[in-house]
C-alpha cells in the first residue's frame, strides 16, 4: 500500500480559478455543441478553443484531439488492435509496462492472450532491452509505456521507446496523464502515436480527459458509439463546462510550467532531504529523472497505516492505495513490478505537490514525519 | 430533417441556478471520491447524494445507480448479451424500437447479426404485436423500448411491454432520457430491468447521463474498465461537479414536476393550435399521448431549411437534425418509421418547450411562424 500527501492544492490558485471561470461560463451556455444555432455554435467554439489549447500544449493536431470523460476512458479508446501508422502497424498485440495504470493494464480492447508485459528495473524504469526482445519475432505490437509514473515520478524513456517501437514495425502508446503540465511533453518529439492525458492531474475538474493522436494514425473505432460527435471517434453529448475547464487549466499551467516546476522540484528536494534525515528513510527510484513534485518514500519498520494517522494528526490530507481502486487496500503493482516483495511495499508513502504548494506546507508535512519517525526508532 | 427550436431555457430559471451551485461547490473539492483522507470522502458525499437523488427519483436502489459520461455512454452500457434478472435471460439477442436514439440503434454490445428491428405506427407508438411475434418462437430477447420519442414527444407504452417482455423470458431496458423530469417515471412501477437518464435533458450539466437497474439483474459487465469505480460497473474518476449539477437538477426537476407539466402542457396545446390554424399545417403524433413539452409538425411545402431562417430571424434558436448526429443533415428515421416519405419529413420541425418558457415567447414564435405560414400559402 502506498499513501498520498495533498500537501495543498486549493481551489484558490489562479489555475483553478480560471478553470472554474471557464467551466461556469461554459455551464451557463444553454447550447449543444452538435447544434447549428447561435448557442449551438458558441458552445462548439468552446469546445474547439479547449481542444486547440490542448493540441497546442501537446504537439498534435485539433483534428486529432479526442475528448473523452476521463484518462480511464481515453485509455480505453486508445489500446485496440487494428491501429496503424505511417510507417507501423497494423498492430496485432499490445505490450503494456509492468508500472502502467490499471485502465492500461486492462488492455483495452485486446484480447487478454494478446498482452504482454514490459520489464522494468529496480529504479522503476522500463527495461529496453526486454522491449526489443518482445518486439522481435511477433507480429506489429502496440506498446503502451507512460511518461512518468504516478507512484514514484518516475520518467520513462518514452522518445527512445518510440524510436524501438518503430523499427519493429510498431506504434507506441504514451499514457502522458502525470507528464502533462509538470514536464514538457509532446507527442511529435517523443514520436508518440498515440497520447493521453486527464484534467484534474492539471488542477482542472475530474471527469475529463482526451486522447491525442499522430497525424496519419488509422484505424480508430470509437468505444462510445451513437451520434457523430468528435468526428465520430466518440459518441455522447460533450460534457462542455468540464472540456472549458480542461482547455482553461491546459493554458495557465503549461505558461506556469517551467517557472512552476523548478520551484516544485526545489520545494521536493527540501522534503526528501527532510525526510531522510529521519529512521533512516530511503526515497524510491531516486537515482532517475522524475516529475518535480512526487515523493515515495519508506523507512524501515514504517507502516502506511501508521503514516496515514500520524500526517492526518498533522493536518495533512492521505490518502492509501492508488485512488483510482476505491478503497481496495493492495500491495502497490509499481514496487512489485521493481522488484520489492509486499511487505517493503507496505511501508511505502507517497507525497504529491501541487501548485501553491508553500515551504510552510512542506516543513509541516516533515515535523509530523519528524515526530513518526522518531517514535519508530524509539519502537 | 426535422428541427428543434429552444423557446427558451435560459440559466437563470431555478433548476440551473440549483444545479450550476452544486456543482461550484463540487469542483471547489479537491478531493477524489476513491481517496479516504476527509476531502475524498467529502467528494464522495456528493456524488453519493446525487445517486440517492436519482435512486429516489426513478425508482431504483442507490447500489444500481451507475453514473457515465452521458445518455449515450449509458445505453452503451446497458445494452450487453448475457444480462439475466431474476425472471428472464440470459439474453442472447436484443430488439430496439425503429424510432430508438442513435446510440440505442448501434445496439452496445451485441453483434450486429442478433439486432432486430420493432416497427411502430404510423402515429409514432411502438406496434406491441410485433414486439410479441419477434419474441416468440427464438432465444431469450433483450427489448429496448424509450419512455417517449425524442422527435414526436409519443409515449411508448413500456409498462406494457415489460408485461410482454417478461411473459416471453427477456428483459427490457428503457431509455428514459427525454421522460425523466417531464412524465413520472419509476423503474418498478414500469417493470423495467434497466433504464437510462441524462441530466443536460432536464437543464443538469452536458456529458452526465446514469444508467439504474432493477434489483436482481446480473451479469453487468463495464464499457470503460480499469479502476474499481462504480462498484467495479465503470471505471474512471467521477465526473464529481457534473454528477452534483445532476442531484440537484433531479432534485428540483421533480418537485417541480406536477405543476410544469401542465403549465408546459398548456402552452404547447396554445402553441400547436396556433400552428395549425396557419397554412395547413398538422402536428405528428397527435392522436397519441405526448410529453408536455414537444411539438413535431409539418404543412404542405414546407422546408425545414427555410423555417430555420424564418424562426432564427424572429430570434428563435433553431436547430436542424438531431443535435446528436453533429451536422449530418438527414431525414429523420423517426419519421421514415412512422412511414412518412422523405420528402414529407425533410419539411418536420421541432419546438420543445423549457421549463421557464413564458406565454409570450410561444406567441413570438407563433409571430413567426405565420409569416412563414402565410408566404407558404403565396408561394
Amino acid at each position: 500500500m502506498s499513501i498520498r500527501v495533498y500537501l495543498d492544492w486549493n481551489a484558490t490558485t489562479p489555475l483553478r480559478a480560471q478553470a472554474r471561470a471557464a467551466m461556469l461560463a461554459a455551464y451557463d451556455l444553454i447550447g449543444n455543441p452538435s447544434s447549428v444555432h447561435a448557442e449551438g455554435r458558441e458552445a462548439r467554439r468552446l469546445v474547439e478553443e479547449a481542444r486547440a489549447m490542448l493540441a497546442i500544449a501537446v504537439g498534435a493536431l485539433p483534428r486529432n484531439v479526442i475528448f473523452t470523460s476521463a484518462g480511464t476512458e481515453a485509455n480505453g479508446l486508445a489500446l485496440l488492435p487494428g491501429l496503424r501508422g505511417p510507417t507501423g502497424g497494423p498492430v496485432e498485440r499490445l505490450l503494456v509496462s509492468a508500472i502502467e495504470h490499471a485502465s492500461v493494464l486492462a488492455g483495452g480492447r485486446f484480447p487478454a492472450d494478446k498482452i504482454g508485459q514490459i520489464r522494468v528495473t529496480h529504479s522503476g524504469v522500463i527495461d529496453l532491452e526486454d522491449l526489443r526482445d518482445q518486439l522481435g519475432g511477433g507480429p506489429p505490437a502496440l506498446a503502451s509505456i507512460m511518461a512518468a509514473n504516478n507512484e514514484t515520478g518516475a520518467l520513462q524513456p518514452v522518445a527512445e521507446a518510440a524510436r524501438i517501437v518503430h523499427e519493429a514495425g510498431g506504434l507506441l502508446h504514451v499514457d502522458a496523464i502525470q507528464a502533462l503540465g509538470k514536464i514538457p511533453f509532446d507527442i511529435k518529439t517523443v514520436g508518440a502515436d498515440l497520447a493521453t492525458f486527464s484534467a484534474h492531474k492539471i488542477g482542472g475538474p475530474k471527469g475529463v480527459g482526451a486522447l491525442a493522436v499522430a497525424e496519419g494514425l488509422a484505424g480508430l473505432e470509437p468505444v462510445l458509439r451513437g451520434g457523430g460527435q468528435e468526428l465520430n471517434r466518440r459518441a455522447g453529448t460533450e460534457n462542455v463546462a468540464g472540456i472549458a475547464g480542461f482547455g482553461a487549466a491546459v493554458k495557465v499551467a503549461l505558461q506556469a510550467l517551467p517557472e512552476d516546476a523548478k520551484r516544485m522540484a526545489t520545494l521536493r528536494n527540501h522534503l526528501e532531504n527532510g525526510l531522510r534525515a529521519v529512521a533512516g528513510a530511503t526515497v524510491f527510484a531516486d537515482d532517475v529523472e522524475r516529475l518535480p513534485n512526487t515523493v515515495l518514500f519508506t523507512a524501515p519498520g514504517l507502516k502506511a497505516e501508521t503514516a496515514v494517522i500520524g500526517f492526518d494528526l498533522a493536518g495533512v490530507a492521505v490518502s492509501s492505495g492508488s485512488a483510482c481502486s476505491s478503497g481496495k487496500v493492495q500491495p502497490s503493482h509499481v514496487l512489485s513490478a521493481m522488484g520489492y516483495d509486499p511487505i517493503a511495499a507496505q511501508g511505502a508513502v507517497r507525497l504529491s505537490l501541487g501548485w501553491s504548494t508553500e515551504l510552510e506546507e512542506i516543513n509541516r508535512a516533515l515535523e509530523a514525519w519528524r515526530k513518526l519517525g522518531n517514535n519508530l526508532l524509539k519502537g
